[in-house]
């Protein structure tokens, strides 16, 4: 029987790739919602293709011509109350959370508690509230599936066993393109130097923040809510080649280690298909299938502990997880403004990290509520442009 | 609530580990039968400390020094009925299978049958007869769950997953002793240079079979038992740090592996435990828990293709794993012939792989019953002591 998904971010990274996989599994995945915040061209294109009953935009000046463009049987909507639909009304069998940043929080909560199955692509909702999320699937019967591939690996792993016998969790990181620069080169780098990822192809963002190892500590507060696990025992090892994605050190001293190409597609058709899997097999050499880097003497897979100085963030999000409650939520809004502000040239890669210490430090101690998590984001936003423009002005001075 | 343990082969190398891991968890388990072949000093040593029910040796002449010994209220029992009566009189929730060669076949086969979970470390039982036991444990609900490190990893990757999503699977070899030597030197290799073992503290025969990679072909055909996936999708990758056991490649692309310390009390306490995982919870580094060397730059594991034109065991265990019916039961069979020669330094072990093949090669084609496996196993043993006979008369005369 055919699965039925909504997808919530269809145009983005994720979006395209999830397309991409459920297009080439027709007998299993049907999409019957799509929401997109831009590129409506492509939005679009994709309704043509995969005939949603509902297409949502988040502006409602794309709403005419997702009409004109779309049969009169497709349900065209618009922003929050569009995204709502989407998630929560469209008897999807999966909903797939792939938006960047905060904008489908409400939709995806309100998908959780009506006890649906998430795939969460989006990090940035758990980092904010994944208590509240996680919560709310247990009293509602919600499935969480983490699709980044980190977690995915995690989930993996955790399969079939019991949470209580997790002694710790090793997330892989591919220590960005910044990875051998000294200090001095990371605080200048360019735009153009954070976007070239050594394995993944991802949304600008989320390469950004590889970049900064942000990505990596977003994970690690990600991993800590999906699984349960606190961040003292969480841990992060640079693996250049992106081929382990992930590590559970179970009480008994038996690891368990998820391994699979750096493709996104795999962990997006794992979230569709779980608990079954796809059968796309190919049998291959099994040193290619390890995916290690082969060479005459055959495949190593080399990991490293990460360097917590040149690379500040990891330990912003460590100390964000620790003082819990509305924190992560801050610390993830304001990366959310210090990276757009470096991709838009107006700080250096290097006050990324003073902009985002500035919201975390400037967030009180408060408890964890959905209200309070909205309110944490948006002080946190303001916090951080406060930052930038102190920064960006100073810079223009200098 | 305790578990109750039968051990079979409790003097062994495995049955001292197992009863390691359970005196070290008396909160958890608790010993009702031993049964041992030899040293049976050490079996009234184990008995004394563990107070079991029943215990039971090879030789009736050791009866009398066992009875003397032990408390009266224990039953002391001997040889095939012995083992009977441990196996499956003992209402163990768990029967360790851990004696050497086929003496335990009809004791196992028998617990097999009532249904009761089985701790399997004497991979000859299913490599000579395992369509027989998986057979019987489907019919009974019995549980099979292997303790060899290799099968426990592929057991444990499997946990939660569905058998027809297995792709392939790979099972990693240290390589052994052997591994960088020549062919000329390898046929002249001592005893004492067979017994030197990179990683693994095992018994004799294990060890000689590891230099071989006998040990790796008879895990082929073990695997192929135990997860039911033909040779053609069994993989073995040289590893000669003994770290990652095994993989499981998904048929949708994803591979999850299995690493740990090469230690056998991790496997036995797996086995012992499962479904459950025993707590010995150690947090250490990141790096340390994945078990690799370590260097200033990290860890790394590191995988080759092993060398079949030096090693033609392994290519033997596949044909014999190909053929099927009862020449499985010859090819190990004829081994233990082959190895014991070896170890009295009546062949060379470059021997060794000839007379394996003179007793597969005088194996017919026939159907899988006990009473053919049985006739399979005197057969082998049979040929090849002729192979071995005729290679000492020749190697004397020269």
């Amino acid at each position: 029987m055919q699965k039925k998904i909504a997808l919530l971010g269809s145009t983005g990274s994720i979006g395209t790739q999830t397309l991409d996989v459920i297009g080439r599994h027709p007998d299993r995945f049907r999409v019957v919602a799509l929401a997109a915040g831009s590129r409506i061209d492509a939005l679009v294109a994709q309704a043509k293709l995969f005939s949603p009953a509902f297409v949502s935009c988040a502006k409602p000046n794309d709403v005419a011509a997702l009409r004109a463009a779309l049969p009169s049987s497709t349900r065209v909507l618009c922003g929050a109350a569009g995204l709502l639909t989407v998630a929560a009304e469209s008897a999807a069998d999966v909903v797939v959370a792939a938006t960047e940043g905060a904008v489908a929080f409400d939709a995806v909560f309100a998908a959780v508690e009506r006890g649906m199955r998430i795939a969460v692509a989006n990090k940035e909702l758990i980092v904010a509230a994944g208590e509240l999320f996680v919560a709310a699937a247990k009293r509602s019967g919600a499935q969480i599936v983490p699709v980044d591939s980190e977690h995915s690996a995690i989930f993996q792993c955790l399969v079939g066993e019991s949470a209580e016998r997790i002694g710790s969790i090793i997330l892989t990181a591919s220590g960005g393109p910044f990875w051998d620069w000294d200090a001095a080169a990371i605080a200048e780098a360019s735009v153009a130097d954070a976007l070239r990822h050594p394995t993944w192809r991802m949304g600008t963002k989320n390469t950004v923040d590889s970049a900064s190892l942000m990505n990596k500590g977003l994970e690690v507060i990600e991993a800590s809510r999906l699984f349960g696990v606190p961040g003292a025992r969480i841990d992060v090892l640079i693996h250049r080649t992106s081929v382990a994605h992930g590590f559970v050190v179970f009480t008994d001293g038996n690891v368990k280690a998820q391994l699979a190409a750096p493709d996104m597609r795999l962990p997006i058709g794992y979230a569709l298909a779980y608990p079954d899997r796809l059968d796309d097999r190919r049998r291959g050499p099994a040193l290619a299938a390890l995916g290690a880097p082969e060479d005459a003497l055959g495949a190593t897979l080399a990991f490293a502990s990460p360097d917590r100085e040149r690379f500040p963030c990891l330990g912003l999000a460590y100390e964000a997880l620790r003082r819990g409650g509305t924190v992560p939520a801050a610390l993830s809004a304001a990366n959310e403004i210090a990276v757009a502000a470096f991709v838009r040239g107006e700080i250096r890669f290097g006050d990324i990290p003073s902009v985002v210490r500035s919201a975390v430090d400037g967030t009180p101690q408060e408890p964890l509520t959905l209200d309070a998590v909205r309110a944490s984001d948006q002080r946190a936003r303001t916090l951080a442009r406060a930052a930038v423009e102190a920064r960006s002005t100073a810079s223009a001075k200098s």
